[in-house]
């Protein structure tokens, strides 16, 4: 086992209703609030109006239309313009993991004199950030309860996930009620995402008995939740389990002690929704059966047999590479199951630039770094990833 | 799935060689710290000689001889003089649960005008406590990562069980090294506490998917590593996996969102603790099967089927009674396999006062209660727990 130094200080406040505690969550924080939230779906589901209810005390700003993969520019810019003018005391993020991970920066950027992406960079680390809360109203990313956020620079083409301990939300305010209305395809891309953090921190030399039960229960309450959450989007139990599965998936409860993994997936994902612009979700989901293909052999083969066993009920008793192919054909056909589309040309991304992603990927995400990755890939290993998910 | 409000702030600091970090942990709380520890195993192996050594530049008190199911008199009271008088900033108790339960106790009271007991009985909710740091020499109660200790009155038989949101440690520093010398009886018993930590909140009325796959794997990664480090005491991997194993097992996170269960082993036991001091994990491995096979009904029974397939691996093709049945003696037979006396007249307690215990229990820890109880208990029903298992 690995030494390891874990704190995850955010307070979770969960169930129907819950959104009643708001004001007195807020209140320590101060006075003058900067709500954040996305394209307006908070104000469809009446969210909006109930957050400004509850806060009519307190002096409220207001930061709108982050996207979905958050940028630098504008979103991260002009939410630190905001705080820097008018004093902010306090983020309310309202919305998914990309506003939440926007807010994040905007946060850190509050209280940093310079340029914000001298920290998400890591050229600085921040000494400081604005407190956060947040309202969540999409089961995928984890950033409710993690210290990281993924931002985005289109001029770039840099997606980078950052991480910093001062970035915990204060509280995370989580009514799986929210999520009744989220799309089919918004929720199979929460479960691929929340899928995907798993089988990174899963897929690694050095684990645990323990880690592995954890995470093959996560796996399968997402597999089984969101089938129901797809056929019958406000049934409260898949849904509530379905926000708390997706909690753990990003603040290292999953892996303590486990060695590094890498997460390779992700890193590559990134650069594909750095040039495309694409759901993160799907990227990942496309990714995943594909780098698993890549990876397996003699020493990797029976992680794989325990993924197949223990998560999709493969019988135990075939051969070993025979356990690990269905493994990676279950994983396929399960995120194919629930819809989601599972080639790189379905989401418009054709092979004009997949060297070009591969040298961006290898330059800046480290996977070669055997310490560091549980199979480390080469510039050529993500270019071939990248081809077989055309 | 129920509401939660959950949080737990503690710092896990973890694996060998992490009591490095102790001054660094220790600095921002204070120059006044009180040392508490238990009946001097941590001499034995050195650490506390390695703790003075670290510290040598605070200004150290002590309070040694902290027993198990520790005591109310003269250990809390006497702990809290000491901080009272020298104005103590922080307390380091080193040691396993008894001595950080107690540490929880003494950390509440100084802060408190009037008599600790006011604050373990809940007479009067703490305002504030002292910070707790501790280092960990067995693995078992989980004190180490929840707000809650057990103190045990002599005079009045009660060992009670209080909780308060100032009582989480800042910081647990967990070197699994330090339990290589802890005896096979401790090490059983350890594992037996931690294993009913899990039991109490797996049987509940409403669970989930994701909790009930974290409690088996717990369970499991319990039963696997105890026989490897019954075997092997100094086995680093067994150590590690039980420490972190048991550091789940009481602050909430194996079962947010289940109904309420009542904890019915736990109330049972303490009074067998508090009337005749038995190890507190023995007590609990004694109980536990005889307390299954009372409530195992209709309305259970699939709990069980559960359990025992997911757990033990028994055939779930079986009859669901037969199946229940061979789950509780799984459960008997592995305590005793690991060396646990399995019945009350091993550990000298006979039938003289089962009823006086019976009542004892009823009147104080309202296990009748049905809406806080997975199944719930009168009078009758602990006693006939209690003389199933003389």
């Amino acid at each position: 086992m690995v030494n390891f130094d874990y704190q995850t200080p955010t307070r979770l406040i969960f169930g129907k209703g819950v959104i009643s505690n708001l004001p007195d969550v807020m209140k320590p924080l101060g006075k003058k609030i900067l709500i954040t939230y996305g394209g307006g779906s908070i104000k469809k589901i009446g969210l909006y109006d109930k957050v400004k209810e509850l806060l009519k005390d307190f002096e409220l700003f207001e930061l709108s239309d982050i996207q979905p993969n958050p940028k630098y520019d504008p979103s991260v810019l002009d939410g630190v313009a905001i705080c820097k003018k008018n004093d902010i005391d306090a983020i309310l993020a309202v919305g998914g993991g990309s506003v939440l991970d926007c807010s994040k920066a905007i946060a850190a950027g509050a209280k940093y004199d310079g340029d914000p992406w001298d920290l998400i960079s890591y050229k600085v680390l921040a000494k400081d950030a604005l407190p956060i809360v947040d309202i969540l109203t999409l089961a995928a990313t984890g950033s409710e309860y993690d210290c990281g956020g993924v931002i985005s620079r289109t001029e770039t083409n840099d997606k980078i996930g950052y991480m910093d301990p001062h970035l915990f939300p204060v509280c995370s305010i989580l009514d799986p009620t929210y999520t009744f209305t989220v799309s089919k395809k918004q929720t199979a891309a929460g479960c691929a995402d929340a899928m995907n953090h798993v089988i990174e921190q899963y897929f690694a030399e050095e684990t645990t008995l323990l880690n592995d039960g954890f995470c093959e229960a996560t796996l399968k309450s997402l597999m089984h939740n969101t089938k129901i959450a797809l056929e019958h989007p406000d049934d409260y139990q898949a849904r509530a389990e379905l926000m708390l599965d997706c909690t753990y998936g990003c603040n290292g409860i999953l892996s303590l002690g486990n060695s590094p993994s890498g997460w390779p997936c992700h890193a590559i994902e990134h650069a594909l929704s750095a040039y495309y612009d694409i759901t993160h979700g799907e990227g990942l989901a496309i990714i995943t059966p594909k780098w698993m293909n890549h990876i397996l052999n003699d020493r990797t083969v029976d992680r794989f047999v325990k993924y197949g066993v223990n998560v999709f009920g493969i019988d135990h008793a075939l051969e070993k590479y025979e356990i690990a192919k269905q493994a990676i054909q279950a994983t396929y056909d399960f995120f194919k199951s629930i819809g989601i589309p599972m080639t790189l040309h379905e989401v418009g991304i054709d092979e004009s630039r997949i060297d070009e992603m591969a040298h961006h990927i290898a330059v800046n995400e480290g996977l070669d770094q055997a310490d560091q990755t549980y199979v480390p890939l080469s510039e050529n290993d993500i270019a071939d990833i990248l081809r077989a998910s055309l």
